[in-house]
């Protein structure tokens, strides 16, 4: 059944979901590496502008605001996580960082996670909408090793969610590291004894 | 023997080193205070006046400027570390941080941390103030592992610097929960977790 015009279309420039889609891509893609470069502060929607390519009218269509941009981008590293977790376990997703942090963007990316540290205790609804991000994480790193768990190939002296937590101080360690723009050499052998200490 | 008197001192008052010691802790205690709880940028030179009791005057004369105070304040911290490290070991560090994680004061001067991280990237000159802070650490965490080595009670298959690195990222870990004020409650058991994984 063809769906009814209305005269609202005739008005309107006709865009798909999937152009709509493609343009949110493009802007995360370009806000990224804005605030890699930049920091979250030194991101002006000048700079953003220049990043993408767009007007700030066109981004700030997609996004109500900065900081929902910065949650956007975010939000895409957790769908990413939550996969790789899902699959692989959280010390892959370390090692995948690991393997990109000698490019500028992760480090500069982490950054200005850091950067805004100080309003996860300062601004609540922002902490809050953060949270839901380390959630999501939280939840897919317990599932896998409680999958672990019930195949037997997780050692059984400690509880999930003590190796989870294990686990997930180690990623915080790494992302702080990175991050300070400390040297990552060598980690490769500390993610094995991370690995090695934790499931198995 | 006793010392000549020059006519400088007749026109200066007589402060002992003792006094001038105990006046720079003074301002490294609230200096602290005031970090932690207004954050790096926060803590303008009147919050300083108020939390240390002091003018500007005497608060500059014993710090260049508010870098080098904060960088003071980091270096007390590190002296103690390293005392700690070298009779406990890295996790004792972290059992302690761990104790003083319902105080505002941990958390938030750890939180003035992460605000600076920005700049060790993008300021060569504070970069290398701030690492030589860590290298104090770094040296004393290998000193005891490797003392521990000699003693054959240290784990013969992990090198000493894979261990230490290992400890230092769960440090790094613990920092950034602490100082993001995500909750600690439950972390107990993973630093056992890993005190068993490194030096066992």
């Amino acid at each position: 059944m063809q769906s009814v015009r209305t005269d609202y279309d005739l008005y309107m420039p006709r865009v798909s979901q999937q152009q709509l889609d493609a343009r949110r891509q493009e802007i995360l893609a370009g806000a990224r590496a804005c605030f890699a470069r930049y920091g979250y502060e030194g991101a002006t929607v000048r700079r953003l502008e220049e990043e993408t390519g767009l007007s700030r009218g066109a981004i700030f269509h997609h996004f109500r605001d900065k900081d929902s941009l910065f949650l956007a981008v975010a939000e895409d590293d957790t769908a990413t996580m939550v996969a790789t977790v899902a699959r692989h376990g959280l010390v892959q997703v370390m090692r995948d960082l690991l393997d990109r942090a000698h490019s500028v963007e992760v480090p500069g990316w982490l950054g200005t996670q850091l950067e805004v540290a100080r309003r996860l205790r300062t601004d609540p609804d922002f902490a809050r909408r953060w949270a839901a991000r380390s959630a999501a994480i939280a939840t897919a790193t317990r599932e896998r090793l409680g999958r672990q768990r019930q195949a037997g190939v997780l050692r059984a002296d400690v509880d999930v969610d003590t190796l989870a937590q294990f686990l997930e101080l180690a990623y915080d360690g790494l992302v702080l590291r990175l991050a300070t723009g400390q040297p990552a050499d060598g980690l490769g052998p500390v993610l094995d004894l991370v690995e090695a200490s934790g499931p198995s």
